[in-house]
């Protein structure tokens, strides 16, 4: 059909600090394929790398220090809501800590580069299981001007985070003025629509992507825009 | 699988102004059905609605004053760029207009209201042809912070813009803290991973999405944010 599917992976199991995403993954439900793309929400990465920090149960800002102390910039405050930069690049709110989907008394920290982690996981399903996949870590992110949330990719691993069409042609044959596709922001958005927040899917295969999209990437070095290069920071 | 799919639809030809896309989608090569999400781009969108503008073929700028004057704010300019919010609320450069895919010596407006073309859309396929399905107009638009651009909905019917996970639990039985997906974008950067901007496919079907989001939607009521509410405007 020359279309893409979209399947969630089941029977994964709850993801404690320590466990090896990989061997969870490939002991799964769901068979993985070469050439497939896992999308792996950032809070089992976050929990497999214990990246989980205490705090008290009773108060529901206690983890606002956290937020304070994972910012090196703050965009914007309204009330108790934090918009700023995380020293990985991100801007999101909360520097990306939130406290749903962890134990009560724990809040969830984003994993210290998820491009690493994807690669981790990349690298141990090929290297254990020969499955060669590509693997993005997605989180669940607000934007201004439009409502709502999306899920976009905040690392990736085996795929380039930007399908690059410059000096490609459209359907006209005019050379096309839009040229560089966010496609792990597009593919971790399309995971989301399998993974409804309360089922506990974590992660989801997306197959049939472009073959072409597959080798290396980076969200760190090919999405993140530097704060000179960007108009609204 | 419990899973979607993402499928092109093939064989839709060129479009016209005072085509009937419904038509051409019943006619196409790929067969749809109730319950599809059909994505359409905002081009195909335009061109049916004959939202074109001629302009200068030799000049790379002539379509410059037609931006300022479908724009109601100026948010930033650098060079050649301007990011400004249309009448429709929605913010994005060059106010949508853009010359890719139409011939040359025209530029393609956004639809006036491209909620109530989705909706025409999908009235005419459920009257004459018996389907029931979701419409989403889709468009591509860059964003702050982070690079490349993605495909978002600038209209929708049949289908609720925003999924409201409020009063549900998290997988650990905590309520949910982030709860409103603007699933509606997530469905149209789907459709963009089956769309390669040069293979000239101008709409796609998601299929298998949750039955209890088709219903009432609207971009411009669930997914436009007011400029008061907004920290970045």
């Amino acid at each position: 059909m020359n279309g893409i599917e979209v399947i969630p992976i089941t029977g994964l199991g709850e993801v404690r600090p320590g466990d090896d995403l990989a061997e969870l993954i490939a002991a799964s439900d769901t068979e993985v394929l070469d050439l497939d793309c896992l999308v792996i929400t950032q809070k089992v990465v976050s929990k497999a790398e214990g990246r989980l920090v205490d705090i008290d149960p009773d108060d529901p800002l206690s983890h606002k220090p956290l937020v304070e102390r994972e910012s090196v910039r703050i965009l914007r405050r309204r009330g108790e809501l934090i918009i700023s930069e995380t020293e990985h690049g991100f801007v999101c709110a909360n520097a990306g800590i939130d406290l749903s989907n962890v134990e009560r008394g724990q809040a969830a920290l984003l994993p210290v580069d998820s491009d690493r982690s994807a690669r981790g996981i990349r690298d141990r399903l090929r290297a254990r299981h020969g499955i060669d996949v590509a693997v993005v870590v997605s989180d669940t992110f607000g934007r201004p001007w439009r409502k709502g949330v999306t899920d976009v990719a905040i690392g990736c691993a085996g795929i380039g985070a930007i399908a690059d069409l410059r000096g490609t042609t459209d359907a006209l044959g005019r050379e096309l003025m839009v040229t560089e596709v966010a496609i792990v922001d597009e593919i971790a958005a399309a995971a989301d629509l399998v993974m409804g927040k309360a089922k506990g899917i974590a992660v989801a295969i997306v197959r049939g992507l472009e073959t072409d999209w597959f080798g290396r990437g980076s969200v760190a070095n090919e999405i993140i825009r530097a704060p000179a290069d960007d108009l609204f920071r």
